[in-house]
């Protein structure tokens, strides 16, 4: 204990003993008993909680980097080349899957954050399983191609394929709690938060990514605990990353291109 | 490791141990490796995921226990007489506290769930700090009066207090992230987890009970443990409960009263 | 908020505003800073803590139940058939594995707990690998034979296997931290905290079992997190289970056995 | 999904559908079931996990470093003044305090770590309560005096305090879960597991300091929460720290001082 206590709990020893000649049975009883706080001793004005203007409709949060406005892909990048502007289509208001020009990545890395972002399946859409609608978030991009970790998106709508490769699992690793797909044609919301993994100096995990997940308002992913980036073979494990760009993904499907709008991200 | 093994382990030894007899310095590049598995090893189809229909609007997933849909307070009692209707006001699709009546809580007691609930401060409304549009949700009411885990509801905009105290705070525990609260006359959304404490048979805690909190769509509180049951004087301890109904405070102020819509539960 | 706490607060921001009026500036630091608190509002005296005698030499805790002190294996039954006692051999304060007889198990069932157990591989020890001083330890037993969360025993001395594999591995899920196997002919020492799972009353998994190692006075699995019951082929799943024996393992191996003694174990 | 998944699970698709075709009320049980997969595919050998002479009677492990070796305190300087070495007391192989040379700490920071450490009450001990035998470990010492996480060193036999402020406390904040103190004059042993705080970039807690601690073998810290840095008055708040030194609290009590031995740390 800190030095200054010394004559405090000398004194309330002293006392307390007192108080305990004559009752050796009720001993237990007499024990000091905290004295009574004041409410104020555990209400705490400092540091002041930021204010922001929350969610109104279709507009961002007022804190939000907006990812995409509905008007172009300033914000993304190739992730075949990052130099070049993400090759895919914009057109009113919405984007969409162009196949074959390869997955789109934002421009900016981030870390811990909360994401929204909304997707479409075409309203005539063919194919079953995992060809049917297949796209993908990659909530941190850790290199090229497909590393990272994979939240599906996918037409789950009457379409059943394995429950951790459908809508709203984590892809090849943990289904989500109920499915929440909506009609091909309708939009789909994910609103999710990211915590990004932590590693130690010596390049070993500290502390695995997890994520929460609302998909058109109800949890799907409850603080869920990834085991590291998805990997379509295999066990996945982590390896050292920093901040790392959101990733879309070109699946490369015959089957009608999927659509997203109204994107945007608080880093936390 | 598991008898079975035997056999396959010595061959693979066998195997290994001549690979090795003449790189006696390359022995760590010369483990074995594990060997190429299928994507379908981790591609899990039971048990299947439960198809829910979403939000929609203003109507409570299909797999919700609707709390409050407008027209009564049939799900709500007393808490001062759980044998007595809870008392509030209902008019023009939503319910009003009822200043002096008391606490409401839930007939049914939950566990683990997602709540939605949406509440206004009336657009006229006077006093500061703490007087200014003070309610509250037990997260979980463990007992008569303000028993409980409380989710401060308050009037936030504008209106600073203790960052432990304002809206969407664990009461007199943790602060939100960020202050998301509406002008008062609009509707505030929250979209609650809440992860019920466990204990063990010794009646010590086992794991605190965790919420997370999005506010008209922006999270708060990310999965974020609670010290204990909400005290007004001192310092929270948890103590042993099981399922608990969700209540709603009537603080007693001066100020305009708040009201509430459109509230539904799932349990997890 | 609660309601006891309304002229309190309003008082406290009557003098707040006062003193606000004239340094506008300043706000931020003229913000009521919680009361000091007195250093025995932080000390609690109740529930007491219960004193036991500690470990002395090979004396079990005074609070411990001890499993094996040398004489007999009345604590201990055959898995194959609860029924009939253990068929291990118990010679000179130490028992062996007496390989065919099978599995062995505690008659009482545990939770959490504390398990003190030392293990010896013989002097003169043959085999490589997994076939070189194979036994295991199931921290909760879950059904017949090797059903349950093995903690792996194994002459790890010089003898390279599968890091998830080796001595003090959660079998086939996590390798220790390092190897601190003693030479064959020493005895090894394991320090074990279980925490067994929890399961929802839906038979999903609440949380996960966690373990905690010290061998040989070394941590090899901090806080350790259980991907489910061991499995040696395939990927772990839980499934739920209550109170379980510990469980020793006859690996059935043509090398010679492993010996065991002073076995105590302490509820959580 | 990745993308070179789509060919293989059309297939697994087209046969799957097949087989289907007239047992429409038997879906459930006609999804794919995963391949059964090789023992080997679970078994990881890289990286080697790294090989260590254990701890043997009062020998340190071969990868610690050793702090107190019973000879002298040159890995320890002056808290007051870093600059200069520290003025406890060497002798036949201990350390004591030399009331009024104020606290000690390591010349090396550290972050996670595994710590053993000795002490020994005086076989005659006067005083009562916090004022017999009072020292304390800081797990970090993150300011000068007595800034830092204090695991109490106390006498705690037959020596009744507030419980968490006794032996093997999280000094005002967790009690231990038993009281395994020795008598006054045998050498009490702390086998300590400490994971650092980690901070966001911003300076706000990404996750709390954790500890368990063995004392005499008996686990009374289980991997406990740290609430922040111990404060003798108020209440713990986390501050911004990286790698501190290891610290010993000359308490400057009139009672007979506290001895030290055989203290060692491995970084993990």
């Amino acid at each position: 204990m800190q030095n200054s206590s010394f004559n405090f709990k000398k004194t309330a020893f002293a006392v307390f003993a007192l108080g305990c000649l004559s009752f050796t049975t009720a001993v237990a009883q007499d024990v000091p008993k905290p004295p009574k706080m004041e409410p104020a001793m555990t209400e705490f004005w400092e540091p002041e909680v930021k204010a922001i203007t929350p969610v109104t409709g279709t507009t961002a949060p007022s804190d939000a980097i907006v990812l995409f406005d509905g008007k172009n892909l300033d914000q993304w990048v190739s992730v075949n080349d990052p130099a070049k502007p993400a090759g895919w289509t914009v057109n009113k208001g919405v984007f969409t899957v162009k196949k074959g020009t390869g997955n789109i990545q934002t421009k900016q890395a981030f870390q811990d954050y909360q994401l929204h972002i909304e997707w479409q399946i075409p309203e005539k859409i063919n194919g079953k399983g995992q060809g049917r609608g297949n796209s993908g978030l990659f909530l941190a991009s850790t290199g090229r191609g497909d590393d990272g970790y994979e939240l599906q998106i996918l037409d789950s709508y009457n379409n059943r394929t394995y429950a951790n490769g459908q809508a709203a699992s984590i892809y090849k690793q943990t289904p989500p709690l109920v499915n929440a797909t909506r009609k091909p044609g309708e939009w789909n919301v994910y609103d999710i938060v990211f915590t990004a993994p932590r590693f130690k100096e010596n390049g070993t995990l500290f502390s695995p990514a997890r994520v929460t997940v609302m998909h058109n308002g109800i949890i799907v992913q409850n603080n869920t605990e990834l085991k590291g980036p998805t990997v379509y073979i295999g066990l996945p494990q982590y390896k050292v990353h920093g901040k790392a760009p959101i990733k879309l993904q070109d699946h490369g499907d015959p089957s009608e291109p999927i659509s997203y709008r109204n994107i945007w991200i608080r880093e936390l």
